[in-house]
């Protein structure tokens, strides 16, 4: 269902942009789509059109000659009347940084837990998760224009205000730490380029922020409004969404605010090739076949080693890792590959990889004893069942 | 056979201090102990006399009048002549620093490892784990001192010496990251004092490195000389030694080089009351049993969860979690406890636990998959089978 809609007003989506046809639609509006998998790692950077969208609200149609970005400031400072930048400002008032990022929806891989009892949420597969060369400002220095440093009193949290609006005129919103926002290492970014263009209308144009090792869900697009507080972001996402939950909590037994909002994601890997399902034909010569996949982890944690395994978890292998050189955090994906003898008996196979951070964090065997009721941070060992061709002579 | 020794001038460890008898003992030589596992839960924090010791070497004799923390300085400076500060100087030149920090040796519940198959290390069980509250100075002060800042050129990597030497003279030895090093977060501490007391001989009087959140080895004790460099440190525990394999891995196969040295641990937790195959009687009036535990992440990533099963993994409760306050990053366990019910029908049960880190990092099924040749790393769900006793009225 992504045929083009005729405009009409009278519908807060006729004003989307129009999308790649290859995409796999989730949700149509909100607009929700993830690449095919096989394409989603022939680039280390995904290009932008195939970039999964996930979309919470109707795209806003922004004027960028008109575009002020609204930063409140410190109580006292300057009558408390806010610090205003147009596009212009931020491009010429503060250096230019670039970052390469890996952005993973909470979603990605929901379906597997779908698979096992229902859950709330769209049913994304492993392709909610892809890498840009974002290109903006460091938040520090607009917060520090604004008048915050390190040592300003009473702030704990730095809220994003999105344009994008349900009918009622609530906006998307998020935070993050303040001392995470503040933090040189974490590069956090007000961006205005993805992969050399301007930003796309479906990625936040004409800013958004670029929290690098942090869930989807706190970058948030179309930026408008940062408020520096003591408290969370009181957004539904923030509050009531976005949060990880013990397999039997229900929808009656729910407390939200027992469970701390998503910030940096865990250690995560997935086979892109070859799909399930496929009929796969090991190389004549040496009965190799090729195993392709990703893996990436929050926090700046590196992926140090794929393992994969064509034996159902008896046995593994070390895939080759392909990447970005990058001194101390690390905040891109690593593609990874894996030339596998299959065993000349085997007609079935099921294929499973799991990765390890730098932290030597590792991902859990199965999923239902991570299954939650919102489908969330489903980081599971990735299993992919194919069958052997063979030749018959 | 930790009877006490004669004194014996040809044995270098005939100067170690005495120990409490209620250890279990690893290593006598070099000495390796841990608490009992249902008395290490007793206290939040852990009383210096139950700490779980890990010597890799004698313990080395120091006169602390006559001590003195060398630090190499920054090429050019003051003629290449090292910064010497006696106990004195660190006490009264820079500003004191508490803080209370988990350490867990690398090697914790090994034993598990070497049941499925045989690891080369010590055999410990639950116990390569304790807390406790640590004050000193900040490294980065001292680092200061010595003309290092966050911008000096070529440098990755802090070094730690200990005073602590094999018959050859080779020293034990170890390395973090300079950013670790430098970081405000971090806190990384040189110690000397241990809850209150001076450091016991046992854990590097009169000084050693703590470094909230990184695998015990890199905690260096009896310290005696920092070096900053573009380099690790080359010692045998640094290099060959403290690092995670695939479970293919083997003595012919491995090959040190390719793996990073542990720092930030992974998401661990454990039971640690009832004990395994004890027989339990559940209270006669609800049917209650009280399960107890631990559960820490290195990096400074709090524990936000603990989920306990009694049902081999098919159902799972949310544990009582007991902890400091802190904000930031935090470096401290979680005991956790559950008064839980045991279905009327069951006669034999087994208790599983898991935790979840701030990061939503969980922990691995099970120990086969991350099995390793050195045996390190282990943080799969921890089990415990017991029996249930019942009343017969
Ligand atoms: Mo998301
Ligand atoms: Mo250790």
């Amino acid at each position: 269902d992504d045929k083009e809609e005729p405009l009409d007003f009278s519908d807060p989506y006729s004003g989307d942009p129009s999308r790649h046809p290859v995409l796999k639609v989730n949700s149509q509006k909100p607009f929700n789509a993830e690449p095919p998998l096989e394409m989603l790692t022939e680039n280390f950077i995904t290009p932008n059109v195939l970039f999964f969208k996930r979309n919470h609200l109707p795209v806003p149609n922004i004027n960028p000659d008109e575009f002020q970005l609204i930063v409140e400031r410190p109580p006292g400072a300057k009558q408390g009347k806010p610090l205003k930048l147009s596009l212009k400002d931020l491009k010429t008032k503060f250096s230019r940084h670039e970052v390469t990022v890996t952005l993973q929806c909470a979603g990605n891989r929901r379906s597997e837990m779908n698979a096992i009892k229902t859950v709330k949420g769209l049913d994304w597969g492993a392709g909610a998760i892809s890498t840009a060369r974002w290109a903006g400002v460091r938040l520090r220095d607009v917060l520090s224009d604004a008048g915050y440093t390190e040592n300003t009193p009473n702030v704990q949290h730095v809220q994003f205000e999105g344009l994008d609006q349900d009918v009622t005129g609530t906006k998307y919103g998020a935070s993050i730490p303040f001392r995470h926002a503040m933090s040189k290492d974490h590069e956090v970014l007000l961006a205005f380029e993805m992969n050399g263009e301007e930003l796309p209308k479906d990625h936040g144009f004409p800013l958004r922020v670029i929290v690098p090792g942090v869930v989807g869900a706190r970058n948030v697009k179309w930026l408008g409004r940062i408020i520096v507080s003591e408290e969370e972001s009181s957004s539904h996402w923030q509050q009531n969404d976005y949060k990880g939950f013990n397999p039997n909590v229900d929808w009656d037994t729910v407390d939200f605010s027992s469970a701390p909002a998503i910030q940096e994601l865990p250690v995560q890997s997935a086979i892109t090739e070859p799909r399930p399902g496929e009929i796969i034909t090991p190389d004549e010569d040496d009965g190799k076949v090729t195993i392709k996949g990703y893996a990436w982890s929050g926090g700046g944690r590196e992926i140090v080693r794929v393992d994969v395994s064509l034996d159902g978890g008896k046995t593994w292998k070390v895939a080759d890792l392909i990447g970005e050189e990058k001194k101390g955090l690390v905040w891109a994906w690593k593609l990874w590959q894996l030339e596998a003898t299959i065993p000349a008996e085997d007609k079935e196979i099921t294929i499973i990889c799991k990765a390890i951070d730098s932290s030597y964090n590792m991902q859990p065997d199965t999923v239902a004893p991570i299954w939650n009721l919102r489908g969330v941070l489903n980081n599971a060992w990735h299993r992919v069942s194919v069958t052997v061709a063979r030749d018959q002579h």
